[in-house]
């Protein structure tokens, strides 16, 4: 093994070697016939530092999880080991390696060190890992097999999906193999808060689905489910203080118990995913009033909601309390975006209530959501609100707020300039519902862009791709998040170096086809990559690594 | 209850009314805060006999499963009772039952009769059950609870379905119901086949994906997996006799091997499902030649097979005998459609072994077909041929051929006429890859047009619904599937009879939505139901049980 690397040149050499030698055979799959001499291996996202050999090492299908260190029992490492066992191997592996006789296996077991016992999945947990994938008896005959060592659970399952990248199947051997092994690879992602948003009011999705999201999620290294549960069109959310705000939901058939919400979260926490929680005041609020109708202004005005009710903030504070048992996650989203006063103005009592405070529906705006966050803070929460309330009144937001950015580009550079986290999600290249993004754009947003300043660089939590549902729904939202949502995704794990290093149409496009290729073998619907339109069926013929 | 029934009219009857309930508000769901009186059960497929009753049982999360009769302890029964017990249930139902001190419940288990411990998967097999869903304690207080009876373990696993979609999720209650009960089921398929082709040639479609199809097969009571495995764009599968041959796969990575094959038809026939398998000779086989160059007449003539050479009948039989192995199903489909012979004509050694046999290159294509056929009934299987060897050289056809329908319809009834059996896909109606096709287009599809001799309409085997893969691949196979297979699953699953004395746009509508909710439920992307064109996503906002 080489000495210990300047390792993303390194990486970023070997890729654009295969990517030379890919990009001429760009519109064709790798040869059926390919040996496995000189063929790349396909990463995603990019670790941050990787070194490899030449020798193959097959993988024994009946793989044995050692599990050491204070967190290395934990029943999630084991159940994640498992997981991706399943990914790995066939069904039918364990049985074709008894009738085979078994034995003779490079890597027989996989060593799971964790430093820490502490599970407690916050803002920035650490997800570092080391790999070493190396033969038993090879150089360094203590280690052998294959190892990850992380200094918490979560870093042990982003190693353990990496691992199974580099588990590929050979068909004429069929045999479990990695190839260039020994491998070293030291990884931690570039941002704390990578994130998707899933939007369950304009279209219900049921659990199984918002599941399979979750683990898609987990594939890519995302690690943060921004669950915009309730909008104006429905409101699907149980919320045992107010029980008739789900009568909101579209149907008495969509809708989440406080149950499925736990087991939402429990889910996502053990992939090594927050969930963070959203309820959109006041603006997209409108379907609160079919339970409690005086949450509306007025028949005529039923949104924003009534900032001059004290009704409305005992709902909310009502949702708050009962949220805060189900979503343990440090931040949460209260929305603020597209607030459109106007009928507050012509509703007499609000109107009266304005005058009385010589207030405009402007400040109104602003004190609504001061309150609101007020009211978040008081449970522990950091807030995020959308952009406009930072455009709109910066110098009164708390100084907790995480500002989130999704007008256009260059909103983070003038939020962090004024001490305030931010999160990037400029719909120009992160919202998924715009069809017409090609992945290489989607690829270019870079949430430090103009932020040269290092200590304006740390406000920057990261960034969340966001899959409006307004026409996704069960039948096509993994094929309209899929395969983009894992350019973001390198995006935000990934080098800024190793990124820039590479060249978009040769070896990042035969990643990405690769890595779209691997969702569809674990049955997740992503959608061809090369289509400029998102989620357009295949054009015709062909296969799944070039389309 | 009542004594038993002209069951399929009073079953009409039923759902009319509930339909004209329902036709007022069928730009509507269901509203949220609706009781359950009155509230309409939805099955899909329509049963033989229902009768019902006007009570609500509560069904216990921890609902056991208790096996009686010969087959009933099949391990098979288990698992599909642990399937559905998953769909039926959410995962945290087990710990809210044993929090809320559990008890009290009107089904607390569910006895499963089987007859018979054969557990062949043969096509006719006995897929009949009854269905008594009552209350411990009732008119009939020595069967209580629920029961299945089956005479054979595929029965069983059709009641189940059924079952599962009588139990109701109560979101106010947080406990799963029977509405209507007493039941009393008594079901039969009106067709031994009921099939959906998949093409894994045109693209690639994971194992897992598969899977995720037969189980939804499942859901809509269809039992033959039509698998299209090879055509001319590539040959994905794994023949021992010949290892060449999948070296026509896309990539080295889009294959099957035997053990996924074996494990495709384990997975299937667990489902109550068998497997047709394809290899579709000598118009779509193209790919073949890339393993074996010579099987192509010439490289300019690289289709159809060199029906001059031996070695070509070697490789089908070498293909067929392997595959034996793997398809214990009786059927095998021996394609036959589109035949271009010209390059035949203008290949020189072809040319002169026409020649010196005084053949046409008409009477080559029939040659061939009849000694594809000999092979596949030497290996004990019945040849299934697609409608262009009947239409050809109907005199010349084995009596066992199976003639599989798809240009057009009036096609089955010259087929019975001659004594053959037949299988109807005329592609106006079944095939999927027509996305201008509607639901109810795909309803109106009838076996039986235009035969009226009973003996000729027992010549009709049934019918299947071909998903063409030229434009369907993982992320979107499922979508262009479901909803519109399931109106072909009624049709040949359901009685004539109750089939048309419904109304379209008003109780087949909205059990339709139904059914579509209930796959998209359980994790199945199934479209919108009512875009014009298949597999669109939403055109806006709105409630899964309306779109």
């Amino acid at each position: 093994m080489p000495p210990n690397p300047p390792a993303y040149l390194l990486l970023a050499l070997l890729l654009l070697l295969a990517g030379t030698a890919a990009s001429a055979a760009r519109l064709r799959p790798p040869p059926a016939n390919a040996t496995s001499d000189g063929e790349p291996v396909y990463l995603w996202p990019l670790p941050k530092s990787v070194t490899s050999g030449s020798r193959t090492l097959t993988v024994d299908p009946d793989l044995a999880l050692d599990p050491r260190g204070p967190g290395g029992a934990s029943p999630a490492v084991a159940e994640a080991f498992e997981r991706y066992r399943g990914h790995v191997f066939a069904p039918w592996a364990h049985a074709a390696r008894a009738a085979g006789g078994g034995g003779g296996y490079g890597v027989a077991r996989l060593t799971v060190v964790v430093a820490s016992a502490n599970e407690t999945l916050a803002l920035g947990v650490d997800e570092s890992y080391t790999i070493y994938v190396g033969a038993a008896g090879g150089f360094n005959s203590i280690v052998g097999g294959a190892i990850i060592e992380a200094n918490t659970i979560y870093g042990a399952i982003r190693g353990l999906e990496t691992f199974s990248q580099l588990c590929v199947f050979n068909y004429d051997t069929k045999n479990v193999e990695v190839l260039h092994a020994p491998w070293h690879i030291q990884d931690e992602p570039r941002f704390a808060f990578r994130g998707l948003l899933l939007d369950t009011s304009r279209h219900y999705l049921p659990v199984d689905v918002i599941k399979q999201v979750i683990d898609s999620m987990s594939f890519a290294k995302l690690n943060v489910l921004h669950w915009h549960i309730i909008d104006e069109q429905s409101f699907p959310l149980e919320v045992p203080s107010y029980p008739n705000l789900w009568k909101g939901s579209y149907s008495k058939w969509e809708r989440y118990t406080v149950e499925d919400a736990h087991d939402i979260v429990n889910y996502a926490k053990k992939r090594g995913i927050n969930v963070m929680a959203e309820i959109d005041v006041p603006g997209h609020a409108e379907s609160w009033g079919n339970g409690y109708p005086t949450l509306w202004p007025s028949p005529n005005c039923t949104e924003p909601l009534d900032v001059s009710s004290n009704f409305t903030f005992e709902v909310i504070y009502g949702i708050l309390s009962d949220m805060r048992k189900i979503f343990p996650f440090g931040l949460f989203h209260l929305g603020g975006d597209e607030v459109y006063t106007g009928c507050w103005n012509v509703t007499p009592h609000v109107r009266q209530w304005l005058n009385e405070r010589n207030m405009t529906t402007k400040d109104a705006y602003k004190y609504f959501v001061l309150k609101a966050q007020e009211l978040a803070i008081k449970l522990n929460w950091i807030p995020v609100n959308w952009e406009e309330t930072f455009n709109s009144f910066k110098e009164n937001l708390n100084p907790l707020t995480v500002v989130h950015n999704w007008l256009g580009p260059g909103v983070c550079p003038k939020v962090v300039a004024k001490g305030f986290r931010c999160i990037m999600s400029n719909q120009g290249v992160w919202y998924l519902d715009h069809l017409d993004v090609p992945w290489e754009d989607v690829y270019s947003g870079e949430p430090l862009a103009g932020i040269s300043n290092k200590n304006q660089q740390k406000l920057v939590l990261g960034g969340e791709v966001c899959m409006w549902g307004e026409t996704a729904d069960t039948s096509d939202v993994l094929q309209t998040i899929w395969p983009r949502a894992a350019a973001a995704a390198e995006r935000l794990w990934s080098q800024l170096e190793a990124i820039s290093a590479q060249d978009l149409e040769t070896t990042v496009l035969s990643r990405l086809h690769y890595f779209r290729c691997l969702l569809n073998h674990r049955g997740i619907a992503a959608a061809p990559v090369t289509n400029y339109y998102a989620r357009r069926p295949p054009t015709g013929p062909g296969s799944c690594f070039v389309q």
